[in-house]
């Protein structure tokens, strides 16, 4: 494989054409190779517009009106719809509000729920540590326990005590990432509700939730969504359990206004809205879910050329390249590749460690261009959104990292200095 | 007072240069007299370019980078900061995250932290809904009880048993104000925790939360402070509850990775940042958080006019204006002036009941170019904004108010369909 092959590889690819969503022409101008989509997708044209029409005209001239006249109060609703059809839910299942963050605290204050009489929830020692750290204060103030392991030892942890599974199906750090069916089967056979974080797997790989039976889920929308900066999260339950949810009229912990059954009946008594709606909380952030919608549509997009199936094609053979490349031209500089080499285990990002220099190399190489970034102590990370990025960005990204580890540049001092966000 | 009177004292205004930061020429232009600043607040100019710089040059080219590079991760501190300058609160005081709703359950549960042993959470029976829903969940799952009184009863509800007094300022229904500074004193004076609920003072009316010695607030701000639909919204603690809670490590509900005392470190266990850094949660709507910042600055440009001292006094003048022409020239049509005419004990909006009609009376006045809003049962409302309501708004509005009252036309049936907002 040469520069020739992947500039081949490129004419051939069926979701090329796709990348013309994206505002790539100044990145590209720059001489910059964008491998960062993992943590903020890249700006879709459509959200140029979007962005101007929602704040010159929906805010500017629609004032107040707009909440109903441009659908401001739907949009929760119906990007989640849209992200459904990304992930294997139906429509109605999903809402968009909040941060990850908030909606996690939602879920494991439903799951428990769902689930009394247990003490525990089990998650993996190296969960992206906002999981952890929602988990661990709700255990505190419930009376659980929250049980750390390895990814190894899920299984084996897996008894009649776990009230709640918490995964997050990409691993942020390794990129490895866990069979959605076969966990989900385990989850439930010991009876504990499973609660997945697609933060890294939305738009990313072909999520099946109903599938999978799976019983509720999470995720952000400013990675492989192409949301925009801190757009909105999400949350889905299987409708059983919002069915029994509602049974039981339960009321979510954060029981905001625009979860109530009639938000504008402004009614003294607060009653739970149906089925996933009740998770609404407070009034959403309009422009950044406005730009949202147009993130979402870009993957919707490639709905004719194969959807998440050709997405996921791609991402395998782009992760692959990038991993046969870095052992080819990167060898003995001290790196090792931790993201999973089979494919069922890996995302689409790829993860390397570096003993002791890997910030200063991924400062190096950024000043060269091409952009990852760096995960403490030893990683840095690649990400690979199929529908803008190029074999030829991988090879040229490699390209790069060999020659910012041959000439030893990464040395020069400014690139140690350690920076609050890489 | 006639209309040349109104004009007149418009050109008198100090604030008035003030109204050509905003954006306001389509919607003179269409004949539009916006009265729902105290629900939306109106364009400022500068939002449009700094949404689009946001959106084309930070999102687009800078990417990841600008998390750093466009001081992103500073927004939630840095508009803290400037608010702060128009409630009374000190630089590093507060900080902008999530929804009032969520900072309201932030709120009470560093509340109950910080006065433990008791078993009340106090409020007003008509305060806004999501505090009521919030506080009433809330105290279900802490097994504490929830009062909910008249505000005449409020100090007779003061007792030992009292945790927390949550009140919201400026009463979103009928207008009228609490005087912090002695609500303040009585909540201390019993034991009690005051949190205040600023979402229709901030921006609108003189708060000094050190001067009346308050201990938590809360609000949004996409009202008076011009924010744009759904802008995150702000928490504030007094230092020496902070630092109580810093000596305790205490932990809030919501400790998502921004909150964490390192969150770049992705360290496994949870600690809290200092102060009221804590309180950050999740990663924060960049694009709504930037518009938000130029709203506060319309606020804080009034500065060298006189500041809150002069955007109270012109309020008091609209409200006291628009009140004294509703009973001149809409007498004998059933509406009664529910906002208090006592000036210390009325914001920034003018409430009018109507027995049976406000509804179809409301959307009559819309369709004449009058934008107020409704709130059931029977609340005609009117915001003014002195930053860009001007006294012959006033007069303009009374006369087509007064037009649609003596025409009548506000019983044609398609006004009388019910909106879900309105």
């Amino acid at each position: 494989m040469n520069r020739a092959d992947c500039v081949n590889e490129d004419s051939r690819d069926p979701l090329a054409p796709l990348r013309a969503q994206f505002a790539l022409d100044r990145v590209d101008g720059a001489g910059i190779i964008y491998l960062d989509g993992n943590s903020l997708g890249v700006l879709p044209k459509a959200a140029i517009d979007r962005a101007r029409d929602v704040v010159e005209d929906e805010w500017g001239v629609g004032l107040i009106r707009s909440w109903t006249a441009a659908g401001w109060i739907d949009l929760s609703q119906r990007i989640g719809d849209k992200i459904a059809r990304l992930i294997g839910a139906r429509s109605g299942e999903i809402i968009v509000a909040d941060s990850t963050s908030v909606n996690l605290f939602k879920a494991l204050s439903a799951a428990v729920a769902l689930n009394p009489g247990r003490s525990r929830i089990l998650s993996e020692r190296t969960n992206f540590p906002t999981d952890v750290y929602i988990a661990d204060t709700f255990a505190r103030e419930r009376g659980l326990e929250l049980t750390l392991v390895d990814h190894s030892e899920i299984a084996s942890h897996l008894d009649n005590r776990v009230a709640v599974l918490l995964l997050t199906q990409a691993s942020y750090r390794t990129g490895r990432m866990y069979d959605m069916d076969s966990v989900t089967r385990s989850a439930k056979d010991a009876g504990a509700i499973m609660i997945w974080d697609l933060c890294h797997s939305a738009g990313a790989v072909p999520v099946d939730l109903h599938g999978a039976g799976a019983d509720i889920a999470v995720g952000c929308t400013y990675k492989y969504l192409n949301g925009g900066p801190g757009s909105p999260a999400f949350i889905w339950a299987h409708p059983r359990h919002t069915e029994q949810l509602d049974r039981e009229s339960w009321r979510p912990p954060l029981s905001g206004w625009l979860g109530h059954v009639d938000p504008f009946a402004f009614a003294p008594q607060y009653q739970p809205a149906k089925g996933i709606q009740r998770f609404i909380c407070g009034t959403p952030p309009v422009l950044s879910m406005a730009t949202l919608e147009c993130g979402v549509d870009t993957v919707l997009a490639a709905g004719d050329r194969g959807g998440m199936a050709a997405i996921r094609n791609k991402s395998l053979a782009l992760t692959d390249l990038f991993m046969r490349l870095v052992e080819e031209r990167c060898a003995g500089h001290g790196f090792r590749i931790v993201t999973p080499r089979e494919p069922t285990l890996r995302g689409s990002q790829v993860s390397i460690a570096h003993p002791d220099d890997g910030y200063a190399i991924m400062q190096a190489l950024i000043a060269k261009g091409v952009i990852g970034d760096f995960r403490p102590p030893d990683i840095l990370r690649f990400g690979f959104t199929p529908l803008y990025t190029r074999f030829v960005d991988v090879w040229d990204a490699v390209d790069r990292l060999a020659a910012v580890l041959s000439s030893g540049e990464w040395r020069d001092a400014r690139f140690a200095v350690r920076a609050a966000v890489t």
